[in-house]
């Protein structure tokens, strides 16, 4: 059977955030960032450890003032994926964060200026820490803006190739870039543009994406057209609320477009008039029993016993319901019968004696 | 200021489901199925009456005995969009289900084979309807499969065309195609090789595609690369449960593509240490507010008064929120502060007042 094309990766140099590798031929990288107060400590490691529970491999946290950038000396011991520092308006708090200890810093040059960036370069490049370059639509300067009429792709192209420009001036390479945008057509077409001017490891994302359920809509396209075409090395989606649920909508982006299978894939039938059982509530806790599984298995959970287990062939595993009487199927072939009531507690068992045959992906 | 480029759509033919034109230069219709048994007039008419208000399109029913048949005549007088009869083994079904007023029916060339999908041919040109032919992985004739060793891509494509010589050569156009795989990579190459090969308008959706977020992920992907490609003609997002929800991430996808502007377009920021105030709550109070709304407004709910005003300058109004006081904006310029309990209240108000100075969309 023939597998659907594999994606080509656009080529882009690899740099290093602490001890993950981003850009090149590393897996595409999964960020979040707290939503907490950094100052406190306790709050900010408790969120984090969610995160990293939940999949993320890099965690950026807001430094706004002094007692911020020295919380990072804390939260970095008690953590294990890497962090990054997000500066909005003070050298010196970016400065301060890597000298606490932030594996990574994200400024935004539109914000900084030169002189200041050139100061965080220096201290970067002593601590051996990356940066982020983040061009936002929302800070371009105003030349930039006169000269485009407004934010568009091109004018944060130009504004993040000057950037480009300068770090390289300055010796230093140990950077990655975002271009973000809140409107997915611009940030689409300003990572396209983007991607073929330079080998930079590019940050995807798209900003201020609002709900769940919009952002989800929003990042997928953004994000997913991007990572189709190749383009994209690490990526955050942003949700307004607990990030933990953007490592769910993350992974699933990745997952659906087969660049990296982690987690489980569950398909579910739109309950149509065939449905002989309440479905969603099934898919609800099944979704719940295996949040945070890593290994990859396709579980198919469908309403009628008539067309479900050939509708869900493809799946590793599933079931299929019937009123009153269900049927338990690997690879489209029915196993065995199943009462209703005990369908999802048969699956989840099925599922864990899977994984321990498979062993840890 | 440089817009994205458009998407330039494919060229297909256009047919008519009902009132409602399918392919060519006609927008992209949203579609969604109800999950009530289609016997039930009362709560079949009551959900679609839910999904016309919440922006639907066209509406299918499964058709799984005579009944259900029946039934359709009595929805059909008391629905506004145009009805489609889903069918899948009996093509008695099918012709009943047109006898009764279905503007469309959709059936699985597969499943029924080719006399009797010309019984129902004969029916269709007698009553003017037009057809869905559905192609699923699931349902592929064993020969196919064999031939490809699975389910994949040019096993469905290899199928439709068979349907689409088959239809031609009974002089009969009224028919849009899908071809449906709950793996989103096959259902992308699918589409993409079909479409390369007929001018049938395309119906898109991922099968199965699970729950609320794991459909709006695997969605967005599958039917936002190929409409971004200017591949489709009508869409269809099928999630478990609810089917109105379906309507959100339909249009969801279209806004974020830029290919309908309908409905109120909320960015939100993801609530960083910066944040001020409890976003998450007042975000889902004016989606809430806003279900329904149709005109295209783009609301930018932020965080701090410091960057909220600026990153959210594409919005058309927004509100920053700030410890106890916050500011209204429009295009990025501060409006009045405003205190930070009325922040939602006024946001609202002032988007009723814009939406009666623009009129309807």
């Amino acid at each position: 059977m023939s597998e659907p094309a594999a994606i080509t990766r656009k080529k882009t140099r690899q740099i290093r955030v602490g001890n993950v590798p981003v850009g090149g031929d590393a897996p595409v990288a999964v960020q979040s960032m707290t939503s907490t107060d950094t100052r406190d400590v306790k709050v900010t490691v408790e969120q984090i450890g969610r995160l990293e529970e939940a999949g993320c491999e890099v965690v950026r946290v807001a430094v706004l003032d002094e007692d911020a950038a020295l919380a990072i000396r804390e939260i970095r011991k008690a953590i294990r994926v890497p962090l990054i520092a997000d500066i909005h308006f003070s050298h010196k708090l970016a400065i301060a964060a890597l000298e606490n200890g932030a594996e990574c810093v994200r400024v935004n040059p539109g914000n900084l200026g030169r002189n200041k960036i050139r100061e965080v370069v220096d201290v970067a490049k002593a601590c051996g820490a990356s940066m982020r370059i983040g061009v936002n639509s929302g800070s371009l300067d105003k030349e930039l803006l006169a000269k485009y009429g407004g934010p568009c792709a091109e004018a944060l192209v130009e504004s993040a190739m000057g950037s480009i420009a300068f770090l390289d001036d300055l010796g230093y390479r140990e950077f990655k870039l975002s271009l973000k945008s809140s409107d997915v057509q611009t940030m689409i077409r300003a990572y396209r543009l983007i991607s073929e001017k330079t080998d930079t490891p590019l940050h995807l994302g798209v900003t201020e994406a609002g709900s769940v359920l919009a952002s989800s809509i929003k990042s997928s396209i953004g994000i997913g057209i991007l990572l189709h075409e190749g383009i994209g090395d690490t990526i955050r989606v942003s949700v307004t609320g607990d990030p933990t649920v953007e490592m769910t909508i993350a992974y699933g982006i990745l997952r659906a477009l087969g660049i990296r299978k982690v987690g489980p894939d569950i398909i579910a039938c739109p309950t149509c008039g065939r449905c002989e059982i309440d479905l969603a509530p099934m898919v609800e806790e099944v979704e719940k029993k295996l949040a945070g599984m890593k290994e990859y298995l396709k579980i198919a959970i469908m309403g009628c016993v008539v067309n479900g287990p050939g509708e869900a062939a493809e799946a590793d595993i599933g079931i299929a319901g019937g009123r009153g009487l269900g049927i338990l199927f690997k690879h489209g072939k029915p196993v065995r019968k199943v009462k209703e009531e005990d369908l999802v507690e048969v699956l989840l068992r099925e599922i864990e004696a899977m994984k321990s045959k498979r062993g840890s992906p």
